[in-house]
């Protein structure tokens, strides 16, 4: 055996370990009995910690030394596949044992604390543990490293390569230009969307969910759409890729589009090269690529005009006595009304990442040390009323309503903005390549977008960075212009305006 | 940390492992997308070897030798916790590497062979592989080592304990027995089951299931029901125990006695003391013991008369168009028809151990040596003749049927009969304990049962052998006779012989 086949057979056990880890959670969130919680936390804890084990082990480490010794080029797979595994060794040891515990530990006591807070809207409940969990990713960045800001330690763990640097310029001229489309809209006669919260009997919303997520590109052979109440998608492995979906009577949005989400972050795993598969390339690179995918065919396909002249027919098929009085171009409005609100996961198009770039700001402010944990409250309303022109009226509707922080997620938001402005960026490269995309929505065929996204996205894995991946994709670095102007043409046009 | 902590800790990460494994095999069968086979067969072998590794480590021997000097007492907790835990090391130690590798190749490839010439009812395809299974399971006969016969060392696997010198008496009484009162069965008024077989509502018959299943017991807290083709009951772990039935509209027994089947399964996992919870002795102790508990509710429960006083109403509301014209007296006489038939599990409870008896027969001489296997046809027909009354059309509906052998399970079948045994000598025992446990089953009230159960089987895990658990339940030995007096008393009566 090579010495290069000999790393991959060892890095592939530890590969098998977290696809049966995966598959703990998965299992965990949809078909687990409540009384394994405890019992299923143990098996999650020994397997996160052979994963740990074997990750830093002193074998992993020499046959990394070995193969380093080999001088392949650094843009090879191989060259790539081994500066991966480099990586995900170094992350893994820079943490001593003890302190992962701690940070551990006090997730865990911050997050039954944060149930109890938010349920009792007491944010002087949560305060002190929120500031423990500060100290702790403090500590994090120092032992992870940083070369200008401890954020682009943490921030560096979800979105590789992303600098607070890069992201404050573009973040900034996207919330300027947010804020003034949202003041434009405001000044137009408002949307109603009363007709999506009608009665939608669930059984036959899952009938439609399944055929979207099909009729958009999601292999049911290798992967499943079942019911839960946090929807999300996990991936076993690329061939057996998980997505769940909420199914809500009186409003059926969750599941229309929450299973185009997830089927957007399940096509990307699927799509990863089989070559990959058990090996350093084989993840997905980042949560912001991720969420570029779920957003791309949430937002740019879901809520499209073009997708709903193809299958609006079929959804009145579906629901004659909730949709056979709407015309096509009145649903399309109510899917896409704009309207300014206090919960971020319910958010619009426009507002979504005005919501991410507030809990940005605030991060960033209170890992610096420049805002007291204490003083959060206050700067969440301030920073809703002057970007959103609301004010939450209690803390559980505010800065309680988020589950990052009392994980110590910290650095994790700024990814769903990256991955929407990704989105349309890859989307109008997308276009570029074959104008035909559009057209083909209209006729219920997807095969020529998922194509282009499996060439230019999905099966390079964790190859390439995202900064190459978008550049190499698009022909640009990353931007916030696209979807700037994206949001622009597409609401001003909806809502009449110039 | 005591030397006995250390221990428990170092097992329960084993036993972590051992649940994850368990989860990955029950969503294989249950909810595994199809093209993800590959890929967990993959992690179900990395998880396989890592517990082999981790069971025969040295860390492990160490541990175990160190206790050894502590001297607990042999029927201490710690002793037979230490016994057994010391059984698992010498069985995982015993099969060189090379050998169970040999024989996870040639198992997977005569279950693929056996699966084409069963489709082909061809045996002459099957022989070669089935010849080389029995001689790698003499080999393994060897490994494991035995005093008496060869058969022992295959048996002791899955009942501990139990030998072919105990088997063969009690087996051939209860051939005789079964024999003449199917003969005697034979010459009376034969019972028409139509109603059976009458169009079901598989919803509804889902709905029905999880009620019987709640009924009698089975904690949905601590486990669930799914759907599934194949049938069967997987414990992840204690707190969270998975069973499945089948849904046939046309068969409705098949859900029905099938899902307290599986439930009787179920209530063992979860009955077992928390405090072995993750150690050596929280596990069922043989396949013996697990069957009584499965044929205990589906046939002493679920075939009696007094669970139909107290449920037939209910079943007639969930189905008013199928049974509100069928008697109480009639349904029991339909779900308790006797009728020599081909395939073991279809058989009634009268037949049901003839198909077993002929198969521990036949792989008795098999094992020996003293029948070919290419003789294997005509021997199975013969006594298929000679105890059932009946000759098989073909292989496929014969000698073919079964997956066991393939797979390499030989001394496996006697576990069925001896469940069925030992589930009448329990039920007898409970009765004289409880003698108000028929009258509470009217009631809909199976508490007396189920407690009686977890005090005398299900607590004890793998604390006692088969053997000590029925003796002291029971107060004497396994015989074959309660099993031989209750067949004759049941099912003369519902015959209207003497």
């Amino acid at each position: 055996m090579s010495q290069l086949d000999e790393f991959k057979a060892y890095y592939g056990r530890v590969e098998d370990l977290k696809q049966s880890l995966n598959l703990l959670s998965w299992d965990q969130h949809v078909y687990m009995p409540q009384g394994a919680a405890e019992t299923r936390a143990q098996q999650l804890s020994t397997l996160s910690s052979l994963i740990h084990e074997y990750t830093t082990s002193q074998q992993m480490k020499d046959l990394l030394a070995q193969l380093a010794r080999q001088h392949y080029a650094e843009d090879s797979d191989e060259g790539r596949l081994l500066a991966r595994a480099q990586r995900s060794v170094d992350q893994a040891s820079k943490l001593p044992a003890e302190f992962v515990e701690t940070l551990s530990r006090q997730r865990s006591k911050t997050a039954h604390v944060w149930l109890k807070a938010r349920a009792e809207n007491n944010f002087k409940l949560f305060e002190k543990e929120l500031a423990k969990i500060y100290d702790l990713v403090r500590q994090q960045a120092d032992y992870l490293g940083y070369e200008t800001h401890p954020y682009d330690a943490l921030h560096d763990q979800y979105e590789m390569g992303s600098t607070v640097a890069a992201l404050k310029p573009m973040f900034a001229e996207l919330r300027e230009e947010t804020v003034e489309l949202l003041k434009a809209l405001g000044t137009a006669e408002q949307i109603d969307d009363a007709l999506m919260h009608k009665a939608y009997d669930t059984e036959k919303q899952r009938q439609v969910s399944e055929e979207v997520a099909r009729r958009i590109g999601f292999d049911f052979e290798h992967g499943r759409l079942d019911p839960t109440v946090h929807p999300f998608a996990q991936d076993i492995s690329k061939y057996d890729v998980r997505i769940t979906t909420k199914y809500v009577e009186n409003w059926f949005a969750s599941s229309l589009f929450g299973t185009m989400h997830e089927a957007g972050h399940g096509m990307y795993e699927q799509g990863i090269a089989d070559a990959y598969h058990r090996g350093p390339l084989g993840a997905a690179v980042s949560l912001g690529v991720h969420e570029s995918q779920s957003r791309l065919y949430e937002n740019l396909v879901g809520r499209s005009y073009a997708f709903w002249q193809g299958y609006y027919p079929r959804l009145q098929a579906h629901f004659p006595a909730q949709l056979s009085d709407t015309s096509l171009d009145d649903f399309y409005r109510a899917i896409n009304k704009v309207e300014p609100s206090l919960i971020r996961i319910e958010a619009d198009e426009v507002t979504y990442n005005l919501h991410i770039l507030i809990r940005f700001e605030l991060e960033l402010v209170l890992l610096e040390g420049s805002l007291k944990v204490a003083e959060l409250p206050e700067a969440w309303n301030e920073k809703y009323e002057a970007y959103l022109g609301i004010t939450p009226p209690s803390d559980a509707l505010g800065c309680l309503q988020d589950v990052h922080w009392s994980e110590a997620l910290v650095g994790y938001f700024p990814t769903y903005t990256l991955g929407n402005l990704m989105s349309v960026q890859l989307f109008e490269a997308a276009k570029r390549a074959h104008p035909g995309i559009e057209a083909d929505m209209v006729q219920g065929d997807f095969t020529k977008l998922l194509s282009w996204l499996r060439d230019t996205i999905h099966q390079h894995g964790s190859k390439y960075t995202p900064a190459e991946l978008v550049q190499k994709a698009t022909g640009q670095a990353l931007t916030a212009k696209p979807y700037i102007s994206y949001l622009n043409s597409k609401f001003r046009a909806l809502y009449g305006l110039s």
